[in-house]
């Protein structure tokens, strides 16, 4: 399989690149009856919009969600729903220095490695915009989610070294980086700032949790539910770590403190994240992962070109000083993504 | 997909019990002519035998490999490689008194809310025991790394907190916990040693490297190599975290900090753990995984009945007090898997 | 998997209806540097464009192929290949009558079983116009197979059941039925004519021949090279046989009739088709598929409505006569997809 | 994907050779609590055994079927079904004969294209001794198929040339070709003594139909239920053609004849052999395959040897006459599996 798929019962191809005609997914397996239309869409592929915080590009792109198939009079039909947004604000011309230039921390060096060519305008398929189409199709995911009461969400507890201290998720829309700690969130707005004079740019940490996931899904061994969600988060260009529940932190616990004890009412803690030998247990599913700094600087980095010849580069188009906050809602349709797709599996053999 | 299948091009399918009539794996795919023999897959499988170290169970697997079918005159067919291993020393009379329990920390109820029942007898399919046909899979898999001279191993770089500050290879083989640093391995051993003694369990950290990786392996989006190594060490029962490069760290970075400057002569750093866009770069694939404590026990925890009713349980069975070091073949077997998959997908559009 | 995508190395994932915005096809997997551009596309669409023979509709398509994705400079990058159509001419109006009513012949009454409703006007996904994606996939296909100097013909054999008795390759693009016997082409232009003024419709057959494939394309067991062709031409929807060689005709024969000698020049007989136990032997591979009549027709036929009330109905759209002669090119583009996977799949383990 | 593994939600896996230690095929995805034992799958394996008709091999094979896994207490787990015979009467010697020449008909030739060389005891990885698994998971599926009251049958309908004129299931079991029609039965009979006397061998034709299938079953597009069940059909060694319903006939029909006119009380008619637009539709699915004669003769033929010289061949092994009808429970094997697979994805999105 040639890598652009992911999924099997509930499953999306994207196409696209960051400076082509358009990108675009086909979501193929959403159950037929579940309402659907463009607004549903727009409004999550909205979340990822560059500018919305002080850490992202004011590159303006207008990302509008057209679908071109699968729905029919409100609502899905059970045939493949293709989602489509038009480049338009493409500079491609800001990327032409750099045709013959590999940019450190990109995929240009592999890329050549790999294709012996690249579409080198803007990362071409590497781009972060290949996940717009992600993110259309976990609207479609989060509505089939919605039917069995399913919310998944995403929130930044780590940026630029500052850690949330607190997870209220009431605060999480009323900050600019998607935080449920105001405290921190002040915090990182500083950071941030402090940083982008500095020409340099920030990683953090996303945690997504899940609610109202239903005992038992999931598949043993391979098709473990956090095996999957590990593969969905890695598959998101700028993250280094996943983990679940107590993640790193049990590889020093006890098992003692570490087993989530059981009792008539439900765990008495959750270390497992809401996974058990790769089935969901009932409580809630926690993930977190790790994401890199933008690795587009413009500070001078050593680097080469096409032939092999040392030379610097600086990037000075518009870019993000930290993929936090327009990767959490990546990150939260890529969890929808993965629950549709194990919940649909586990009607299969019911 | 029922789950029990992993890889494309180079596909392994697991089946057995861990008290059943026998385990084994179907491997498709392999290319032929490839130098094969029950002694190779042998070898690799006393790596995950008990009783190797302090910290594994006394129970006594022969776990004798044989080949099926897929090898003729001492090489690969190119047809499906089924190797199997015959149980022998299963006492499943000491499973039997938790039957209508639901041991904490266990997929006992994630397994009884998915298919409604379960065979209990020693964790049934989610055993570890499971791992065994992964670990014949990923002899065959080194196999043809081989012959491309592309090497993988795993150690372990922390065990029950205490963490190694060196990666001389020299050594691994030389502790009994696969441990690069002689010093903290004498300590690891005072730690087991203690835990034991306090009926608890140990989680710990373990490394994986591949060396001479050619660079363009990998599938840009959602089969980065990083995505589908991420999902191979989380389908490992105690994987709780996975991480490439630099990993958790690189969210504390500094882009100017994280990117790893190119040269003529390589890369400066591996913050990226050989892995750009998905797709590696040639330099060392660094992969670590977090792994919880056994959750099996002989402290008393409390737990549920199947008919929801408290109660308690020890678990006096043969158990490890840590899945390291035994576990590290294991994660060593699934990176070859990944490796040898990209490998012939590669050459499929070269 | 929802069965919207075809293939594994090479692979497509075809989405849209008939009457929606568009159609398309998302092709993943196609080396990096086969030369591509629209005319290369266009020309392969325009062959199964209405109004090119006597037997097909006046509908007027433009089926104008837009490359979205997946070319940069003329060649193909190795990422996914979408290829777009947009819907033009699409008089849904004239379908609306038969909402409430099942088409005899159509899948009006199983989609309905299937998903519970569905998208009416024109068949929906069911109509024929979902394989101008695969047609546009199968220029693809074959830019990567002509680099082996394999080449794929489709042409008609047999159409209400006036048999070609000849197959003069040279006068296929020379009459409008694209068969090899020009004396048999005349005859059925008889039959067509004589058949519209019944206000019936006709079925035949088409013959696919692929020259210059080498030896050892297919994969044995399950995925033989000839299992995957009757997938792949059962998948059209008028098709209701498929023969491979000498096909039904085999089953009349004496073993030693059947069986092509072998010598030093190659084989005296090609009744395997070009394919033994599932593999491909060098010879010519011989497809044929039967195709039956459009069951879309003036004359008034029995039917009942969604309520399973007895009805009759007329249909007086615009319809072709015979599926036969656009159908050729889309079996000609099905089994260039499977030759172009299979020698993808080939060079994975070679 | 290598080709050994067939089927989505219901997905089996074979491997093993002919004369190597065993053969076995792995069943994944089958639902949990299906009451299963070896019994049942035995008596459907006893159906493939040699020796049950006049043209049969006399080679004597057990064929006792072990369940290795995934049936505990009776009942299926939902984990995978492995299902296990031991060759015994393997004479391989009788083979080594033929280790330098290519046998006309089978694959020896297209083997050693693809891999370079091969098992060449009895067929390696080509021999209808393979199917052996296939037939075991047949009776798997059978049983997930029986919930539902789906039932599958596959009789002779044509061999030698001599047809069945009606369809008495009664007699199936009756006479020793699974025959319909008595009187046929024993033509066929005297027409295959005849042939063996000569040193031949004889094709046929088996029809495959399936009672009690809900109207829904089968995916568009690509994996339309006619198109998987063509596939699974022409996976099988001697299979040269597939037709559902009216076949080829339909070729030949105008579509006023073709059409089944449909009634509150059901179609009247099943050209369509249960299939419109590649979903089920409610009546009897009707599958007809085309099997050529056995290609191992014991008459000279002319062939080449590895080096490619001039040679002939005579083969005096024990074989079969026709594989008709040990083939037939293949072919019912085959159609459950398919069934069985879109009964489940078909509940994934209800």
């Amino acid at each position: 399989m040639p890598g652009n798929t992911f999924g099997n019962m509930f499953r999306i191809t994207t196409w696209g690149e960051s400076h082509g005609m358009g990108i675009g997914v086909v979501i193929d397996g959403c159950p037929p009856g579940i309402p659907m239309n463009e607004s549903i869409i727009q409004e999550m592929m909205d979340r990822r919009k560059p500018g919305s915080s002080v850490a992202s590009t004011t590159r303006k792109e207008e990302d509008t969600a057209i679908i071109m198939s699968g729905v029919f009079e409100g609502k899905t039909t059970g045939t493949p729903i293709m989602v489509m947004i038009n480049n338009k604000d493409a500079k491609s011309g800001a990327y032409a220095a750099f045709a013959e230039l590999y940019r450190p921390g990109h995929g240009d060096i592999s890329y050549d490695a790999k294709y012996g060519f690249r579409d080198y305008r803007g990362g071409g398929r590497s781009s972060a915009r290949e996940t717009a189409g992600r993110v259309a199709a976990g609207a479609v995911a989060k509505a089939v989610l919605k039917k069995e009461n399913i919310t998944v969400s995403a929130y930044t507890i780590a940026l630029g070294g500052i850690k949330a201290e607190q997870r209220d998720m009431t605060v999480i829309d009323k900050n600019m980086f998607g935080c449920p700690d105001p405290e921190a969130a002040e915090k990182i707005k500083a950071r941030v700032e402090e940083v982008k004079k500095k020409c340099d740019s920030l990683g953090g940490i996303v945690e997504i949790s899940a609610k109202g996931v239903p005992a038992g899904l999931g598949d043993p061994v391979f098709d473990k539910l956090d095996g999957e969600l590990a593969k969905a988060m890695m598959s998101i260009g700028a993250v280094k770590g996943v983990e679940i529940g107590a993640g790193f932190q049990a590889a020093e616990m006890l098992g003692s403190e570490n087993n989530d004890a059981i009792t008539p009412d439900g765990f008495e803690s959750n270390n497992s994240g809401g996974i058990l030998a790769g089935i969901s247990n009932g409580d809630d599913i926690i993930v977190r992962v790790a994401v890199k700094p933008i690795p587009s600087i413009a500070k001078e980095q050593k680097t080469i070109n096409k032939s092999g010849v040392a030379t610097t580069i600086k990037m000075s188009g518009r870019h993000d000083i930290s993929a936090i906050p327009r990767i959490n809602v990546v990150c939260e349709a890529m969890t929808g993504i993965v629950l549709a797709d194990h919940l649909l599996r586990q009607r299969a053999i019911s």
